[in-house]
Formats: structure tokens, sequence, C-alpha cells
């Protein structure tokens, strides 16, 4: 494993932050507070994190000015205006990154295909006809790419992924392991009682910095293409549908599911385990809660949820039995009876009163 | 890439339509409305698509003869009694075919194995000891089938599956990239205070005509097989557990699970992420809707249902709020009682108007 | 295929029965009582199968004492006090196993690896630097491990499995196909209006006897490391997300998700498709059942549930209506003033009585 050694000062320049302290300490690592060592370098992410940052053995800490004061315990610091930023760019330094390149002698690369120079494409990949992969871009071992893909330049493909259906990618794109890209879309004609299979035509397009997180199924289109935009972040295991296009930089947390010919805006944010029903428009800025299902466009930016957390089983279970009344209880009729009967009743109790 | 070039005339024939226009017009591709060329043609799927279709720039449509006379801007037709499955029929036309045949020389088989002369098999793909693969049965780079597997003609077995368990598949079936067939099912005694495992002796069989989607999991059964009828047809990232059992002709969307030992009828549909516990029967041509779950068997046809859609999520919490409290409200109580005070208020108010 | 064939006796003693009938009866298989023929052994599960084995064709039974009693149609018997966990030792003894042992020539291993001597790793596995796979650990065709993972004894790892992110798994570790464990966890730092990724610093680590099923993702850490305890069983399509600490002997079943940096207890069950949010704890023997949405700290144990069994459609419409009307009904409020309504009429009854 390759060594990550950095002074304290070769850090505050990378994340330009004000050094405080022994500007020649050696750090190589990045922790937690709980977790960190004299070696090691931590953030502290806002005042809640303050007795954690006390009691911390970590060598140096990212902090803003207002935390520093509070830190006696510490004397070597790197002052920021948000120490989470901070924290995200020293990630990158202290990540191991692949550093082979070329092409490993059982990778099986269709004499069309163009792969750059300074690629990675690792132990049995199998890269079809017309195939290009761009500059910097690495391949992880065992993945394959099917005839008439194209990748972009600085990449990253885990292993076991499968792209096929003549996918696009773009540049800077990460893929995990174990993803289908470009797979068929799940289109059917009803003929006959049976299931007549509709060979799917389009493709997948995928923009730049697009990343995608492992287990996940992403359809090509019938006909159009399943459009990724630039910026989108999709975490594991979420079912992208043919047809759908997904805005620039919308968030998909894991196992969201997309049906098909749904097109979702800019900057939305689904968290885990949203269901989208097919052949609707959610616009930009939209937030969707957990576990939500939306089954209609929505049209207005916002945030949307639907579902309940946790009930004790028993309390769940008297009002479930509730729920199935529901149906036939019309409450704001009811609402509107007891209204009318409560003045039904002052008035006859003042009527009894003046004739007392 | 194969060319695919088309004269009108031969693409009316194939799906037995009446050709109107120019019979030896060339097309190679099936577009979208929007995005077709004059060299694609398209169909149009019923009166809501008119305009779009009045404006497309497609060569040729295909189109019901009431259609026809309203596209004014087109003079080239197949007019057909269901354009869906017109279409639907040409994307088999249009559609890149795997064409190689043979062994690749990296796929490793067992020398018990028996192979079709025609079948494809790719890459590094890796088949066990007594496997059968048939007639002209396409296995895609980097796919394991274990040994005592069986698979019939004219399947499609995409990238990255593994098939295990013993598995029989019959013929014309697809299975997409990246899932995983005839693991072990989720079988554990308790026992001592742990899980003691239980090793699963069933396995899967698939019939006819079935599709199964990318990253699914469908595993082996625990004594009994897991069973899969003729043309059921599965998205993507769908679960079957051990000893589940899916009548003929049933689909069953992406992201939907169905627990251990239950059984699904015929004709039946299950939209997208839908959840069934095991040890139930559902019968024939039952319909649930998205995301519903399903907790105790269904004995009558028709359509289930269980969740809600969206709400804004200010709304969503204040309706939260009154469901925690709707356990302690006996509601149908509530309405009955509600009617008598009703009753009680009017005969005191007619009591007291008779004694005015 | 290697026979399995066992006198009544010696299984009677690998599970310490008593046996009742031809101790010399050859056995060779393990069937349910619906499949069993006469060379199969079948067990019976209480007394709710006592139909089902008085007719079943088995050979032997294992059954409770009460139970034989009343089998009149059968007469060779293993007596046990929980036939169940009978069944389940029986399931390994007619398990077929894999015999292999060695590394296949295709497998690409890592000059700095240390395999042992009888572990198996199959075709086109590759095993990067510095791994460590331990004695009798299996790992089937096609695998990836990456740089710096760590694998005990007597695993066994099936195919397509990608395992990076410099994983430590402890022994008796049981890993299903397609599944991704180490992959970097759903990490990004909001930037300028696009996201930021945070490179994933920690790692996945693994105790013994734990299960994983298939097509599961198991995200790397941040900076401290996601852990699975002694024991844990995990059954296919579930998202772990960085951060996650799961206790011992806890059960999560399929389609589940754990959202980062949530830690549940010990010998807690997870049903089906239950999502869990981010930064929460869940104490010691908490059961969730299926498809639970879980939003809060659980620091009670006990059952808890969210989510409704499935209603007609038509009928669930209906109290969707109601639900969305429900935000406006101050429910408890509507209870208290009808209590106070009946109230005021039988005081006005009262009344009216007295001045009759």
């Amino acid at each position: 494993m390759r060594s990550h050694r950095y002074k304290l000062d070769e850090l505050a320049q990378l994340v330009q932050g004000e050094l405080i302290g022994q500007s020649d300490l050696v750090l190589n690592g990045l922790a937690s507070l709980e977790q960190a060592q004299p070696n090691h370098i931590a953030f502290v992410n806002g005042d809640k994190y303050l007795n954690e940052a006390l009691n911390s053995k970590a060598g140096a800490l990212i902090v803003t000015a207002e935390l520093k004061d509070q830190l006696t315990t510490h004397h070597n610091f790197i002052v920021v205006a948000n120490p989470y930023l901070a924290f995200a760019i020293l990630t990158h330094v202290f990540e191991t990154k692949v550093l082979k390149r070329g092409i490993e002698s059982t990778a099986q690369i269709s004499p069309s295909a163009i792969i750059a120079d300074d690629a990675y494409i690792g132990h049995y990949v199998v890269i079809g006809d017309d195939c290009v992969v761009g500059a910097n871009t690495i391949i992880q071992s065992n993945t394959r790419i099917d005839d008439g893909v194209e990748i972009g330049k600085d990449c990253f493909i885990d292993s076991q992924v499968t792209i096929t259906g003549q996918t696009k990618i773009a540049d800077r794109v990460r893929i995990h392991s174990n993803t289908a890209i470009g797979g068929e879309g799940f289109g059917f004609a009803p003929y006959q009682g049976k299931w007549s299979r509709i060979a799917q035509l389009g493709s997948v397009r995928i923009g730049n910095d697009v990343r995608i997180g492992s287990n996940c199924s992403i359809d090509r289109g019938a006909l159009d293409d399943t459009i990724l935009h630039d910026g989108v972040i999709i975490d594991n295991l979420v079912q992208i549908a043919h047809n759908v296009q997904i805005g620039e930089n919308t968030a998909i947390a894991a196992k969201c599911g997309i049906a098909g010919s749904t097109t979702i805006g800019k900057n939305c944010i689904l968290a885990g385990a949203v269901g989208v029903v097919g052949h609707i428009n959610i616009t930009d800025n939209v937030t969707i809660t957990g576990m939500s299902m939306v089954t209609k466009n929505i049209s207005e930016a916002g945030s949307y949820s639907s579902g309940t957390g946790q009930f004790e089983t028993n309390h769940w279970k008297r009002t479930v039995v509730r729920l199935r009344q529901l149906a036939d209880v019309p409450l704001t009729k009811l609402v509107k009876q007891i209204d009318h009967m409560q003045a039904q009743l002052e008035s006859i109790e003042s009527t009894l009163k003046s004739r007392k």
C-alpha cells in the first residue's frame, strides 16, 4: 500500500485554510474524532461535536475560528470556513488510487475497439466491437463492455459491471461493481393472453460527473434514450427504467425505483427507497422523503412524503383496524355536523334557561 | 454494426398491414414520432398522439384506418388494427441480434457438459459438470453456469449471471445481466440463541418463454423447487424467495419481493416494488398496484392496493399526527353515536316546540 | 453428482434421535412430505402437517413422540424433541458440497497474496495485492478480491462477487453471488450547487458465521468501518450503507435498506423490505415487521410496524380520500367534544323530564 504522509502546512494549503500550531507535523491519515491517533487529522463538524473533539487524540483538527477557541486541549489546527468541505477535499488526498495503466494480458478487446494509451483495463475484462475507452479511464477486472459502448475520459468502472445497449458515457463518470447499464427495458405488448416482447432499440446516455452505485439497473430506452444528465448521483440497488430522464445534479438514494418514461428535474433529492410511477414529470428542486410513493406529477418545487414511521406493533394493529373503517367515515361532513349539533345544543340550552 | 434496410412494402407484409403510399420507400430504423427522421418509420398509438404525428418527420407511419385520414401531413402509411402490436413486431426486425456462434477459446467448459453446436458461449464463461446448453442459446461473457444446470434452446443469458442450484431452464428464456438464479434460500433454524443454517436441497425450475431482468435473485427451494411457469415476465431487482411458485404469464415489475413458499396464480400483474409475505396464496387474475404490501391470501380476482401517493410534506406531517391518534378513536361507534345524538337533538327540539 | 446414501440408524445418530423401525433402511434424500418417495426421509413440523404425513410416501419420518403415535400409516421413525432442528442438521448431510481444492490455472493471484493450501480458487477469480484467503475457504469463479482484502477460514464466496475497500472477513462466512462488499459509500458534500465526492477511507469488518445473500451492497465506511458482528444473517438485495453497525445474530430479510451510520442491536429481526433512516440507534431484541419505515431511534425491545396490508383497490381509493382530509380533523378533540355534547344532551333531557 502506498504511504500517505503530509505535513500540516501542506494540508492547510490544500484546503486553503489557516495553519495554527506546528507546521511540520507529519500526518498520515484522516480519521474520525473518536478513532483518530496522534498521527491523524480529524475534522469538527459543528458545536455538537465539541466534547468529542476535546477528548480526541487527533494530532490536528480542522475547525472554524469559533470552534478553535474552545478546543483548549489541542494545539494544531487548520482553520477554515467550512470544515466539512475541507474534509471532503482531504479524503481525495488520503485515498488509495488505482495507479495501474495499460491493458492486462487476459483482457479480451475487439480489434475495432479504441482504448486510450493511459487507460487501465483489468483482467478478464471483455470489450466488444467499436467500443471507445477514453484517457485515464479505469475498468476493473471481469467487467464487460458490449459492442458499440463509448466511455469518456477519467472514468472509474468497478468489477462485474455490464454495460450494453450501445450506452454512451461522458467524462469523470464512476460506476460501482455489479451494476447493469443498458439492459433491455421491460417492454411487452399483451397479445392473445400472453406477453409479446418489445425489443428495445434505444440506448442510455450518461453525462459528465455522474456517479452510479453498485447493483443498479439502468435500462436502455425502447426507441429514444434513457438519459442521466451531468452531475446526477445515484446510490446502490437503484432501478432506472427505460426512457427515464434525470436532470442535472439530482441525487437518488439507495433502493429507489423510477418507472418508465418518467422525467425528474434538476437538483432534486430522492431519499432511500422512493418509488416513482411511470410517465410522470417531477419539476426541479423537489425533495421526496424516504420510502414515499410518487403517483402523480409534481409541478411545484418543495418537499413531498408518504407512508409513516414506525408504530409499536399493537398500536399499529389497532390503527389499521380504524384505517379499514375510514373509507365509510365522511370525516369533513362529520366535523360540520358536530359543529352544527353544538350550535343546536347551545340554542336549546339558552331556550331552556329563558323558560326557567 | 449490421445495417437494417427494409422497403415499406416489406415492413407492411411483416405486420400484415395495408400499405398506402410509396411501396419502395427505404427505411432503416424504427423511431419515436418526436425523434424520427425521413428514413425512419414510427407508430401512432392512439388519438392523443395526433399532434405529435402531424409534426413528425417520420418517412412512414403505422396507424389505424381512422387515424390515417387525419394525418394530412403524411403520405406513407401501414394501416393495421393495432399499431402498438405492429410496433412490437417490428422492434424484432430492427433489433441488433447476436450472430456469433460457437464457444470462445477462453470459456471453461467441463468435459461432461453438453453444449449444442450452434449455441454461443462467450469469453470467460464457466460451465460446470453435467450441464446442458440447448441449440441456438447465447451465453454472454463472464457468466457462470454451475454443475448440473440445464438450459434449453433459443435462450439468451447476458453477462455476469450466476446460475447454480441445479436449476432447469426450458426454451426461449431470457435472463439479463448480473442476475443470481438458484442461490441458497434464506433458511435458518433458531437454536440456542443463534441461527442454524438449513442447507437448501431444492432447485429452481423455469418454464418456456420466461423473462428475468437484471440484478434479480431467484433462490432454490429448501426441499421442493422454486417454480416460474411458462410465460412469466420479471423486471429488474426482483427477489423470488425459496419455494415460491408463479403461475403462467404473470408479470412482476421491478423491485418486487416475494417471500418464501408463496404461490401466485396465472395472469397476475404485480406493479413496482410490491412486497408479498411468505406462505400465502394469490389466485389468478389479480393486480397489485405499486408499492403495496400483501399480507394475506387473495382468493378473489381483482385489484388490490395499499400505501398512498405523495402528500406535500407539511400536510403529511399533520396527517401522521392524526394517524397516531386514530387507534383510540372508535370511528364507526362515533358515527353511530353522532347519528343517535342528532336524533336526540331533533326529539328535544320538537318537544320544546310543542311546549311553547 | 456424488451419491448420498445413509442407513436410518446413521441418520438417527446424527440428530441424536430415537430410532423406531428398520435400522438398516437405506435413504438417499431428504424431501418434503408431499414429494417424498420411499427412499427419502421427511420431517413433520407439528400437528398441522398430520394429514400430509399420513399420506406421505416417505420411507421414514422425523417426528416428536406425540406425533409418532398418530402416524399409523408409517413404521420407520426418528423421534426427536425438535423435528425442525433435526431437519436443519440433516440438510447438511444431504447437501452437495464443493470438494475441489487448489487454485484453478486461470485464476489471477497477486504474488503478495497469501492463499491457504486447501482453499479453492475458481476460474477467472482475480485476487489483488496483500490479500489473505484462509484454510478451506472456497471462492467460486469470476469473483474479484481487491487489494488488501482478508478472508478467514471455512468461508464460501460464490461467483460474481466483488470484495473491495480492504474488507476484513472472519471465519465461516458465506457470501452469495453478485454481491458487492466494500464499495464506496454514498458520501457527497454539496458545494456551489453541485455534489462534491467524499472519497471513502473506512473499510468493512465482517464477523464469524455471518451470511450475506446475493445482489447485496455493503459499503465501506467514510472514515470508520462498517461492521457486521458475529452471526448476522442477511438475505438477498439488501443495502447496508457506510458506517452501519449490526449487532450479533441479527437477521435481515430480503430487500431491506439501512441508511448510513445507523446502529442496530443484537438479536433483532428485520422482515422483508424494511427501511431504516440514517444516524439512528435500534436497541437489542427488536422486531420490525415487513415493509416498515423506521425513522426514529428505538430504545425499547419489542415489535414495531408501519404501512398496511392490502385493501381491495376501490376501498383503498376511498380510504385515501379520507386520509387526505385527516390532517384537518382534530380527532382527539372531536372525541372529547362528542362526549361533552352527550353529557349536555343528557342533562337537557333530564331537565325536560323534570319540567314535564
